[in-house]
């Protein structure tokens, strides 16, 4: 497995190192969203940080993601944009959502702190605009907050009281690779020494099993680096590796858009696996489909192979894009009529049939007669009355489809957009340490990003990772700095 | 994690292991279905041999399974039962279903094999009766061939030439424990030492990582052999560990009848991943439904919470049980009209609506007006012309519900029998080797059973892992004996 991708699990004994080539407290392996933050913490308790990272500048897939961050709890931007939020909220949402079998300590420490992590981006310089964008979806403007998740959604929406908490830092454009310009900059500030075009090998252990340096390679030459207390994994997920999502995570075969860099190819999992740690929940993952914008396009219904509806069509897009895949051969349509029909903005979806009634769109898609007629007149029945007893869509998307032409959008995993990437990773605690299979830490190691199991799981909000990322990179940060030397 | 379950990850260091108390060729984790073979096959190779067990007699969950292997390729007992099968048709049908991203080489060398290892099996003093049993199920006599997987059942007997392949020893009452019965005993006919009430605590690796021991306890106290030439793990799975479960295939937590023993608390793949063995597909899993007998049954029409069909009714236990669990909030029923009424002979399933009418169940079920209505209606309608076009049923169990009254049986999550065990476990290459991270071998380690990850997945055929635990338990078995004595 991942031949191509080198040996990363191959920890080297400190006995076989005979020079440390330099010396850090702290060695920090990437610098993205999740490194960035543990070195800055790292910094403020006064260690001295070294940060490496394999591309030819920081920023990770943070850089290339759209910025977002999903914080709550009731933050300042939330109440100057005049929602109410409270940390119990947020996490009865999470909780709900990030099932089964949540990770509920971390997702406590998570939204207990996250107030305290907002004021602590603002600390940083980053800049959030006080204006709430409606649309369920990135903003293309300056707006600071919108909804990001299920929030809204049934069943969500009766176990957690809603609130907005994608928080988005004021920047026009490419907003990720912004807010990881702001936070390289303050971290050097800081004294963290970054060092790029340096990829991380392994890890170094010493007889006991614990952490005492990486070794990594810049420009064909091997160096070793000690770290005095600890090291950082902050390297990213694996959905780059190929026999790593063939073992972990098969069904993401069918996602053709990773949301990813290069650099996202499982070694940070894979250097903590050799030295001990173990990777769980690996096969869960995120699967995005943006069918909408336009926002219209919710009042369409989504149909299987079945001519059947099978999840409320507000779902968000990082639900529906899971819901979706997994629908028998992963193939999946939107039925819309003449007063909906838009195509989505973000591309994909053929027209797969048009037709002036059900009955003929039926039969152009080579679907059972009688079953898209029966699903259509149901749903139509009820929509007329606002009701959705089937999936309770929000009525504001629950108008009966009853304007010819039909036409249907051919959503499936071959003909759409669907984007992925993992949220298995080393198994962490809220200390951000590396545990091993029995649940005990692995001495002198942290993890954070993507390279850690996430808290989240079908049913994603965007913005949990690059939130939980800087959230835990800071833990990371804080408790790597704070561990006695060794 | 796993606290209570005890240190298996924490790999003993030779250097801290004062002596040996003592030592064989090969030491071996765990005395079920893929100990005794790796024992028997390592002691044919010339090897002494240990066999280490924690419960009080050896047996593991092979002994309380139904004895059912999965084998075939053209078997003599196939044959002699009128069936045709080729090591081809048996891998087209393991990969159609093992999928996504079946375990190919494993599945190829497991096909190309598996006549071979049923005349092993004969040589062991396994007897078969030349008989076939048509019920689809365990036969409660001592007919020895039977189908146990999806052979039939659409889309897989379009893929493959449907053979059956569940090879049952002639045996009434309890096969598995008569299979173990008569194998331990040819294991000690042949000098394997087995040690009863031993449980594996951990291994113990040298400075090189190489595996060359195993700390075990037996009555309170802790003794070290030494595997001059490997050990292998063979000590089953983790279903019985509940934070395994959650961390790794928490789905599970709706499957309340655990196929398992008490031994399955996932020590074996614990100290695995403690020498650096990598633990891949841990989400794949086998649920069970055991719906039929009777086979009626399968004349009924599944629905799930949208009053919606789902699958071919025809599918085989270990497939429906999957697919069912993963329905909505896994609520399904199962509708029957008087001709097909009967209760499954395995029990579970409340009758939850009679009624004279589909509609009057429908009511009475609190399904959305009109959806199990047209159910019915588009079953009935194709079922009279012999066709299924939806989910393919075989004609044989094709006919339309028109008998009244109707009864609805409950096989929801919480109301029926959903019997699980896990599939995930070491990641293992063709030699039964167990590999670390990068796909490297861990030197000195071998896994077979339930303790490596299995080549089958949702789709499960019942005897693939009593099949594959005594196949790859031989292939760990030689090549754990050929291993150089470190």
């Amino acid at each position: 497995m991942a031949r191509d991708h080198g040996r990363a699990a191959a920890t080297r004994r400190s006995s076989d190192v005979p020079h440390f080539d330099r010396e850090a407290d702290v060695v920090i392996a990437g610098l993205g969203g999740a490194g960035v933050c543990a070195a800055l913490e790292a910094a403020n308790a006064g260690a001295e940080v070294l940060v490496l990272e394999r591309a030819g500048a920081g920023g990770g897939t943070t850089a290339v993601s759209d910025g977002m961050m999903y914080i709550g709890g009731g933050t300042a931007l939330q109440q100057a944009c005049g929602f109410e939020d409270t940390p119990e909220e947020m996490f009865k949402y999470l909780m709900a959502s990030c099932g089964p079998d949540p990770d509920e300590a971390r997702i406590r420490l998570y939204c207990d702190g996250s107030v305290g992590h907002y004021e602590w981006l603002l600390d940083q310089g980053i800049p959030f605009k006080a204006e709430f964008y409606p649309d369920r979806m990135l903003s293309p403007g300056e707006q600071g907050l919108t909804y990001s998740g299920n929030e809204l959604v049934h069943p969500f929406r009766e176990q957690a009281k809603p609130a907005p908490r994608a928080h988005m830092p004021k920047k026009e454009g490419s907003t990720g690779a912004f807010l990881m310009e702001r936070l390289i900059v303050a971290a050097e500030a800081k004294g963290v020494v970054t060092e790029a075009n340096a990829l991380c090998e392994t890890l170094v252990a010493d007889p006991d099993g614990r952490v005492v340096g990486v070794v990594y390679v810049k420009e064909g030459h091997e160096f070793v680096v000690r770290a005095r207390r600890s090291v950082v994994l902050a390297a990213g997920g694996f959905v780059n590796n190929e026999e790593m999502v063939g073992q972990y995570a098969p069904h993401l075969r069918k996602a053709r858009f990773n949301a990813a860099t290069d650099g996202d190819d499982g070694r940070g999992i894979r250097m903590g696996m050799g030295a001990g740690g173990a990777a769980v929940r690996m096969h869960m993952t995120s699967v995005t489909l943006p069918f909408y914008p336009p926002k219209s396009l919710m009042r369409g219904i989504f149909i299987n192979a079945s001519g059947q509806r099978f999840m409320p069509e507000d779902s968000y897009q990082g639900r529906a894009g899971e819901i979706c895949l997994l629908q028998e051969n992963g193939r999946v349509w939107l039925l819309l009529d003449d007063e909906n029909f838009e195509r989505p903005h973000f591309g994909g979806g053929e027209l797969a049939a048009v037709g002036e009634t059900i009955e003929e769109v039926e039969r152009e898609l080579g679907f059972v007669a009688g079953t898209l007629q029966s699903t259509v007149a149901i749903y139509n029945d009820h929509a007329a009355r606002g009701e959705d007893p089937l999936f309770h869509k929000s009525p504001e998307y629950l108008v009966p489809l009853t304007a010819p032409p039909y036409g249907v959008l051919d959503l499936s995993w071959d003909k759409a957009i669907y984007a992925a990437f993992t949220l298995g990773g080393l198994h962490t605690n809220t200390r951000a340490e590396v545990l091993d299979a029995d649940g005990h830490p692995v001495a002198g190691l942290f993890a954070a990003g993507r390279t850690a199991a996430s808290f989240s799981s079908p049913g994603y909000s965007s913005g949990s990772s690059v939130g939980e990322a800087m959230f835990f990179g800071r833990v990371a940060g804080r408790n790597g700095a704070a561990t006695t030397p060794h």
